[in-house]
């Protein structure tokens, strides 16, 4: 079975916005077993959207498409939709309640025809109420091909997909299992990697696909397989992995679908019972605000200090001026007091502390532009390392934030 | 003239990534006055690749391919585009010298078979020098139809557009100049807005579109427009944006394009010579690091606080517990304490504060899921705000953050 993606507007084409939608539902429709054969983005243009319908029909069993469902003007989804099918629009009454419902308790202002009008579906479809928004969903059907329509807007989209849309794919058609198994590494380029595993490679079966990743100094290795079977799938998977990891335990730091390095951080604190706060000077927040965006932080993470300014590292985390004079701002000396300080300025169990120079201007230290600093505090000690993660500034920024959790990932699994 | 972007690889039609490597380049072409008539992604499969370059050729003038150039097995597009243009492989001593270099003075890991191969390219291709990773792009013409074959990795791809591959276009084509002036409204639906404009929208000339673009409490609307004269093409969008701009004066903040918010928020405060702090409770760092992420922000930024768990509020913060105790810890009170204090722990001129309930459950304050209350302290004295931004975690974070730059920018704009 085979499912294309068509993704509507102006803004995406432009590059406005990045569609973020085709790869939520990519990975929702992979869930239940369908793979997505094509991603297809046009512009809010009635000729292109009605060859892209076209092309879609012949190609696949299930269209997917988002976008241009609004209220306005330049939103013309709906009437393409209506000329592809050649079907007349009429009103919903359910859908005309929940609009009047949500207007009623949450806009809380005047509602407008145009608001009305929302209701508005093909004649031959079935509507897919939307709970967080006033534009429906719509499920066509046409030889033998299934036309759903959902609106741009993620969040309208998202919930829809969840209450709607999986669970009638779900009933209607017999799905194989898939999986994939991103192995992360960190540590080695892609090229040499293949190389050490290129035995286990060639002798992979045919069932199995293998992708390398490769992404700001961590190699991701994927390993995909289908098939009607769920266990015969996972121990084929399973058996392979267990072959691959040996060749990689190095550089293997855990599995991508499992959870992130954040939630896997974050599990094993709560476990331990440990908490944790960051002092960040190049990473500007962004380890903080990773961690943050877990719900339950608050169990393992106390806080963080963003000490962009000079001063605030001495002042408000009392780094002894001459030490930065002596060993410069960015310098494992440092680098390890501000992770010391950290701790004991949040009374937690490990501090972390990031300082750097992220350029494109050298800024307040001599280091070389790239140049950054970790360290982590515990009751244990202190150790820091340094590193250079080359001169564009957000890269930097990322590669330090990947380093800092990579190394205190190892740091509290290492009595496991 | 139309250009489509193809993207290759199984990640994106499994979800593993979004693809933001074609927003990157649609922008680019824009700035150009070159307009993406389609963005297609499809798998690492010969056929469906084969296809695709098929359609594409079609359709188009130019056809930009991004992924599955890497150094591994997984990686077909350039034998895939070698079967389509009926070529063989041949090295490329230029790109075989610059894998060198960059494997002697950057990588610092074995040179492998692989690594070498990198430097194949098609005969009837002009290679496109990567500075910054072994595969290099390609430059390849068929019946009046450029396609240019880009590497996946976003800074490496990158690096090739701007060196090579919008030099090369810009030399070759006459192209139109394209306008997208975008306005930022905050606090009015997509349906009153168009209600409300909708005298003026009628009036539009057809040389000028407009889009609606509403995401998460604000929306913002795009005029677009395209011409050979420059001048004609500014002074059209410029006249309409004039017209526009005192029907919604109540909500507009400012334009897109000229920079965001952030931006906006620094170039202000650099030109005051102003600084702030900021203390982040429901934001978890997110704040300082939009702000940290632009070269700069250390002339205006002091620094920030992640205060997540209660005690750093009351003992780094030195927020009096009774207050907290009194209002709790979500309270218009408590905003304006955090502000007032950051502003002094950091000797900042202006202090922010956030503090609120993302949720998913209550955490240690009666307030209802979704309660923010922002705070900015300054010598004038301090204010705040409340707000329910609904019970989805991550976007009641992103709204706040939105709300307290939306809130701060219009402080240091009052007196202008």
């Amino acid at each position: 079975m085979k499912v294309e993606i068509i993704t509507i507007g102006d803004e995406i084409l432009i590059g406005q916005i990045i569609d973020t939608n085709s790869a939520f539902i990519a990975k929702e429709l992979n869930n239940i077993g369908i793979s997505v054969y094509q991603i297809t983005s046009v512009q809010d243009d009635k000729t292109q959207i009605l060859e892209a319908f076209k092309a879609a029909e012949n190609n696949v069993d299930i269209v997917i498409i988002t976008g241009g469902l609004g209220p306005t003007k330049d939103d013309i989804t709906k009437i393409t939709l209506a000329q592809y099918f050649e079907d007349t629009l009429v009103y919903d009454q359910a859908v005309l309640e929940n609009i009047k419902y949500l207007w009623k308790n949450f806009v809380k202002q005047p509602l407008l025809q145009v608001n009305i009008d929302q209701s508005l579906v093909l004649s031959k479809a079935t509507a897919l109420m939307n709970k967080s928004g006033s534009a429906p969903g719509m499920w066509l059907e046409k030889n033998n091909t299934i036309f759903i329509s959902l609106p741009g807007v993620p969040y309208e989209m998202k919930g829809l997909m969840n209450d709607e849309v999986l669970p009638r794919i779900s009933r209607k058609f017999k799905r194989p299992f898939i999986l994939h198994k991103t192995l992360l590494t960190y540590g080695l380029g892609e090229s040499i990697i293949a190389d050490r595993i290129k035995d286990w490679e060639s002798k992979l079966p045919n069932t199995i696909k293998l992708a390398y990743l490769p992404n700001l100094g961590r190699v991701r290795l994927r390993l995909s397989s289908k098939g009607f079977d769920k266990e015969t799938v996972i121990n084929r998977v399973e058996a392979q992995v267990s072959a691959l990891i040996p060749l990689i335990s190095d550089v293997f730091v855990g599995f991508e679908e499992q959870s992130s390095i954040e939630q896997i951080i974050g599990n094993q604190l709560s476990k331990l019972g440990k908490t944790f706060s960051v002092v960040e000077s190049c990473t500007g927040g962004k380890i903080a605000e990773n961690i943050t965006a877990y719900a339950g932080a608050s169990n393992y993470f106390k806080g963080g200090l963003v000490a962009y300014a000079l001063d605030s590292k001495t002042e408000i985390l009392k780094i002894d001026p001459k030490l930065i004079e002596l060993h410069s701002v960015v310098s494992n000396e440092v680098a390890e007091a501000m992770a010391q300080n950290v701790r004991q300025l949040f009374n937690s169990d490990y501090g972390l502390a990031t300082t750097g120079n992220a350029g494109p201007s050298k800024g307040s230290s001599d280091a070389e532009i790239g140049t950054v600093c970790i360290a982590i505090a515990s009751a244990d000690g202190v150790f820091s390392q340094q590193f250079n993660f080359g001169k564009q500034r957000l890269r930097v920024v990322q590669k330090a934030v990947t380093m800092a959790f990579t190394l205190f990932q190892k740091e509290i699994f290492k009595n496991c």
